[in-house]
């Protein structure tokens, strides 16, 4: 029987968001303790990662991560006390409703197909039977 | 201090996840028993709901609803109980993972800020302070 897999984002305000890459960017900054290498580790441009960063620095009154001064492309950058809090609160969540969804869903996951759809667009059932 | 608002959508196979769209749908066909009145009132093409419902059918061995003959633009459309079940399971997984969040992020939102960014695209935070 597969396992629901909840991709989830969770609202703190009007305009912000803090979801699955938000989140991916501030633990690789803990691992590397910088936002360009995290950026390259994700696969993002440094401008997308810069702008992450500063969305989720304008989310908050306290700031999940501050950047030293360094050349072009970037210093050190590294998690406040509030960005590793952040963190596992995310992650602490996200293993809870997994699981939370993995016993809501049951009857539902028994039901369902594994195989990917045939074709991109192409109507999986009829839905008028004449 | 603002509560976090969860968005979610929870991926049963390979392609097919269900998210607030599918089950508003389903939740409209229960209400009105037609899938083109569904539609208007969810303000989407009779189309776009015909391939939500079509992708819902498809995901599951079992049908979330049917639809009856019916003339150009549909004759009626009716829940299934293993729709039903669906929706059920989805809004109690919904009302469990927002209380959840709320207490979970507790001690973030209390650091959100409510105003909505200044201008669009505008950094709200300069990362280096130099």
């Amino acid at each position: 029987m597969p396992t629901p897999a909840v991709r989830f984002r969770v609202d703190f305000g009007r305009d912000e968001a803090v979801g699955p890459g938000k989140i991916a960017l501030l633990e690789q900054i803990g691992r590397g303790g910088s936002l360009s290498q995290a950026a390259r580790e994700l696969g993002m441009s440094y401008r997308r990662a810069w702008q992450l960063l500063a969305s989720l620095n304008g989310c908050f009154h306290e700031r999940v991560a501050v950047t030293a001064k360094g050349g072009a492309g970037g210093g050190g950058a590294q998690l406040t006390p509030f960005g590793r809090q952040l963190i596992r609160a995310y992650r602490t969540f996200d293993a809870e409703i997994q699981a939370r969804a993995a016993r809501c869903f049951r009857p539902i996951s028994s039901q369902a197909r594994r195989r990917p759809r045939a074709r991109k667009g192409a109507p999986v059932l009829r839905l008028k039977d004449r």
